[in-house]
């Protein structure tokens, strides 16, 4: 992840070796100095402030090709204490925009947090973990939700599209799930709106309702649990098994 | 459905009354000199040349809502005997345009017949019928697809939305089914094509390619087997019962 | 342009020669039996029924590039008597769709013809001519009107795009218009109506009305005094000339 | 404009009064304590760190209309000295994005400063001011481009659509410009990119490339010198009048 500037790196260290979390500076090609971590769950995270600077394409029409990916937007982590992991990063200075609780209780199932005015720049999820579940990049418009998805079918990759189109609840885009050919998780996204203003309240979503279908039909059980290891980082199980509503349970119990 | 003129409407009765099918010239309201029949599946049919004349909307902007649907493109229809309706609407002036057959065979399982240019004005897919299996309308873009889902779930009718958005095969066109409040079945379709040129074969598909994954998952088995009846046809069964690769099968079959 | 039949042709063949105008066979690579004819103004016309048949591209996602063009749509053409090109080209079997006209009278300023259900396929303008104003080509999506001024922009073309992206009056497309390297016009444009029932009747536009501004500014000069010669056929001036509402004049008359 | 924290607004007075400038706290409903200052070129600004939050639109798709706006993305101002302009506001925490010089020097000709990782939150352009040239909206799609200005068409408003659609070179962002029944002006835009990083230098635009036509014609020369005056401010004429490359002049040069 970027931070802003060198004294932000140092700040990190800083709270990293407070927390008695593991920080070391390291080396990392086309990047300035770089700060490696370990978050409480386990996940590894790498801070830098500067990189090389690479031309925009932002304008270069001739290089745009499929779904036209602009930017990184946010990291989905699987974590087995989401509460944990939530009261950690916003310690570091992440605000929290939405949220999941089971219905009738304050407890955080899912939470979506954000330092740069995006709705989330990283998302933890209760399962086994900790472990990458998806990163998400921005595309810019209907169109190339359906002109990427078709591409991918063309190619034979109509089995690396994994769930959507659809709309979020949390978080209101568009999006689509694929597996790269190694089986990691990659979301493409739109997302039009900031949210930076101090008086926004962290949204709150009752789980009976974010389980809610939206438009789409629910995704399928593999998307709920598989997930990408971080090198050397074993997973843990959380103390509570989650129960996601997934496509091959929606189906089995006779719901439309 | 509409035919061209007066004198084609003429041709249409003596065609059904050689062939020994009811044909009757009835009144109805908006419409011209207007002819109902039955087409040998025993589906009930009308034909007129002339409507009462309504102002165009196409620019009429201010009039534009959800999926914009411009005008109906075609109609399915679950028949029985698929060969059997081919043959006739073909001897009717109608041209084959696609058609899916078993492997290594000629059987036409699922055809697709044309009169005015469009791929497809008329399809007939197998099953208990006659039934109306669905009527489709043409929508401008990409984005009138996922504006019209989102308008859906907002509203409350998630549940309504049972198929797509996803890519058809035969056809190719971007496609979403939705059940209305009585359950009929309406698609909502793009199209951007014509099939016109007489050198232009109809397009074989084999069975076991066109059931294949294009990328958006298969169709539930309520999209294959649920139909709308007419009022006083009693469906038959077709000879023999197909076997549809619905999205429950395709589950169990840990298929991905 | 197309014919549906060999016996088209051969209609076609005798209609040019009852008419006393040049109709010949020859051979032309790739296409069927070919008719080379003169129409009234002058203007040199190749019908065939059938053409060497290409793998369609609708769905050959990798090889859709800028605007993505989908089938040419219409032709218009410069000539100094609309009226008479009108009168001819429908006894031939065209349909006219629309029409603007001196306001107060029936005289044919401009007019759109078709014959295949489509808004138009033929389109006569007045002017200098037999001349090619420009062939259309249909596209898919607003998105891909501009990504191709985008395109054209980025690879040193932006002096190409003559006029648009706008809507317009008479067929409700959106469209835009680019010169070719060779100064030939191009119309991209999008579609989605058809126009073939029998009760239409063509729609009538003053010219007064035809000229306002829908949203976006006259046309250059350019646009309405350029157009490409056919071999060998000089243009011939009209009776009397048109007073087009340029951008020029626009501007200059202080108009907003 | 909006600050972050109560803090900030603090901090803003002090700023201005240390700089001797006014800034005065005021009342205005729905709006947290908030603060009036006026900068350099005597524009008046007012800043505060909350207001009254009103649910949010983005998923309230039967409330979408038009263009669907979904935020203010930044605003323009005509200012005599457009050095000294941006000294001020980069001294007060802006950040220069993209900028204008005369080419072969470093005058500050026009100028686009961020704050919160827009392209530009803020844009100084020379001119008789200080005068607001413009407040931008952003909104979803190229579809909304083209719909919203049909819907002004349709409505009686096409002479209100001042310029574009067209494609910014700084900002590189689609465009359209409208005149609201006032005369004010409104940009609706989009934007699908962040400025963020602190190794990301100012892109430096020679005033010679800037000019360049993209694919749309130039602007009409009142979008260079019309804009709304502040109450009670009288605009003062720039040491230099500028040369816009206005549509008129671009004409009249013959410039294609």
């Amino acid at each position: 992840m970027r931070v802003f500037s060198e004294e932000d790196l140092e700040r990190a260290k800083a709270f990293f070796d407070r927390a008695g979390l593991p920080a070391e500076w390291v080396e990392v090609p086309h990047q300035g100095r770089t700060l490696h971590v370990s978050d409480p769950s386990g996940a590894p995270i790498e801070f830098c402030a500067t990189m090389d600077v690479k031309p925009r394409l932002v304008v270069a029409f001739e290089r745009h090709h499929g779904a036209v990916p602009q930017r990184i937007d946010h990291f989905q982590l699987l974590v087995p204490d989401v509460q944990k992991a939530c009261e950690f990063w916003i310690s570091m200075g992440f605000r929290l925009s939405e949220y999941i609780s089971p219905d009738g209780t304050d407890d955080l199932l899912f939470v979506f947090l954000q330092r740069k005015g995006n709705p989330h720049d990283i998302v933890f999820a209760p399962g086994d973990g900790p472990r990458l579940h998806h990163a998400a990049f921005s595309i810019p418009e209907s169109y190339h939700f359906f002109y990427v998805c078709d591409l991918a079918g063309e190619m034979g990759f109509a089995a690396n599209i994994e769930f959507g189109p659809g709309r979020h609840g949390p978080g209101h885009a568009l999006f689509v799930y694929m597996r790269d050919p190694d089986g990691h998780r990659i979301e493409l996204f739109n997302t039009h709106y900031q949210v930076m203003d101090i008086e926004n309240e962290p949204v709150r979503w009752d789980a009976s309702h974010a389980i809610q279908r939206r438009w789409q039909l629910p995704a399928r059980r593999q998307w709920f649990v598989e997930a990408s290891r971080f090198a050397g980082v074993a997973p843990r199980e959380p103390a509570r098994k989650g129960e996601p509503m997934s496509l091959e349970k929606f189906l089995a119990a006779g719901r439309r």
